[in-house]
């Protein structure tokens, strides 16, 4: 295998009954999505820049709870997380509820190249996003009339009724013809999370992992339950001290750890074996590989 | 073994040359802090209680980087962040850049008890911390002249003269009478950090962890390093997959994953058994038990 690429676009309550334009519609978007990080791939481009450029390409499709088309938080508004992480270096760099960036993603990578830190969150992440001249909107870019009516809904519903997240988080993780892994994820979070409220996406180790000696990890579901089962690390500790290969390891961690409906992850390990695992209805995904593999999925 | 507790004060550089008089006082808060947990494990109490009872001692003790005595950041301000884990169930909660609430620590418990989320992150966790009425102070509540000069001192250097780090985060890490294991830490983070930057202290498996199946973990250092290893995530890890007693697997993270003078980290094992490990030149450090150990330390 000389490079592999898996991409998510959230797992969760996927109706079957979804129309059938609706569908060849996420269909198409997750295709368009797949070839261009496998095309970067493909031309010897570095796992690092395939997966940031396929996570800012779902994140501009309105259609994924990433960047516009964002879930709404309890105030109205929009609160963006993301993490990129380099598999060569340990490298990483995250943001945690970004207001004003088209493309969280992006800005994750500027706090992993350009400052000592990890992890910049709040007004922080946002001010530093203005030193970086990122390209920045307004939050009513973010709003999509689908984000707003789940809002709505969600605001007449007790709390105890609500599912657990909201279907649409994005990652990708990518082997390039180097050998070196690379993981990425974006959200906007819950809908109508409380503000300030972090998930499991731009946290290391939780939705988030990438490390040449195991796999790359992105995750998506109920991120609370990812943070306390450091989901993304976990695979990775699977395979590296009880030696599983990445499917056996991201199957312990879903199915063994997690529980049922909490979501699912996509991991692709060293040698460019992927693995795509979920717990919950359905899982926007897809898969390629130099060995000629190139599908999307939904469901089972 | 019946009850045992670790606690710790930061590791760092910190220099043999400190007056006595300087010492006596770290000692004395040292063993004040240990007694107070040890005691409430000795009565029976839950560990949780204890570990947070005595990371709010440390907390309101300006001699340590967490509540008051916070190093400065950048903009002249302070901001705290805050986890505990309980490791009967994983359920944990944690606050990152709260600017207001006199201990952070008992925040994060809130966030884990009160709300379906485990981190809230900035002027969210302040307007929560209002909302379950916490202390709240102002912000010169925790200034004191000692870390205002670290700061006036840390705005003259260029950074890459920084050290990795600030000594003072406080945590705890404790094992009770019915077997049950949790953890916390608590901090102001690096002195002169930029605002919104959230180091390893309030992240889940980087800087706190709790797994009644394996150990407790805090720690403290270079918080970006023990980010990108997932440092104490891993300590459980090592111990649950590759069979590693508490201290061989925080050894193997301390000394091969961490780099020289990162810093260090304290943990408890299922079985009471304390691991207490460093890279750095000293960790303020203590550690007690149900067999009549009871001892603070700062160097080797």
């Amino acid at each position: 295998m000389t490079y592999a690429i898996a991409i998510h676009g959230g797992a969760g309550v996927i109706p079957k009954s979804m129309p059938e334009e609706k569908r060849q519609e996420y269909v198409d978007s997750l295709e368009r999505a797949l070839r261009l990080g496998r095309d970067l791939l493909r031309g010897g481009g570095a796992s690092l820049d395939a997966v940031e450029a396929v996570v800012r390409f779902l994140e501009d499709d309105p259609r994924f709870n990433a960047g516009k088309g964002a879930v709404f938080t309890h105030e109205g508004g929009h609160e963006l997380d993301a993490a990129i992480m380099d598999g060569r270096t340990l490298a990483c760099g995250a943001v945690a509820g970004v207001r004003t960036v088209k493309n969280p993603v992006a800005l994750a990578r500027l706090v992993m190249e350009r400052t000592p830190h990890v992890l910049l969150a709040g007004e922080g992440a946002d001010r530093f996003a203005a030193e970086m001249s990122v390209e920045r909107v307004r939050q009513s870019y973010f709003s999509t009339p689908h984000r707003y009516r789940q809002w709505q809904e969600a605001l007449k519903k007790k709390r105890a009724e609500k599912l657990p997240g909201d279907q649409g988080t994005v990652g990708a993780v990518a082997r390039d013809l180097h050998g070196d892994l690379a993981a990425a994820t974006s959200t906007g979070g819950t809908t109508d999370k409380r503000s300030g409220r972090v998930g499991d996406s731009p946290l290391i180790g939780a939705g988030t992992y990438a490390n040449n000696r195991t796999c790359a990890v992105s995750g998506t579901g109920a991120g609370e339950e990812f943070i306390r089962n450091a989901a993304a690390h976990d695979v990775s500790a699977l395979m590296e001290y009880r030696g599983l290969g990445v499917r056996e390891a991201a199957e312990t961690v879903v199915l063994r750890r997690l529980k049922p409906g909490d979501g699912g992850l996509i991991a692709v390990a060293a040698d460019g074996t992927i693995a795509m695992v979920f717990n919950s209805a359905g899982m926007f995904r897809g898969a390629a590989d130099s060995c000629g593999r190139f599908e999307v999925a939904i469901w089972e």
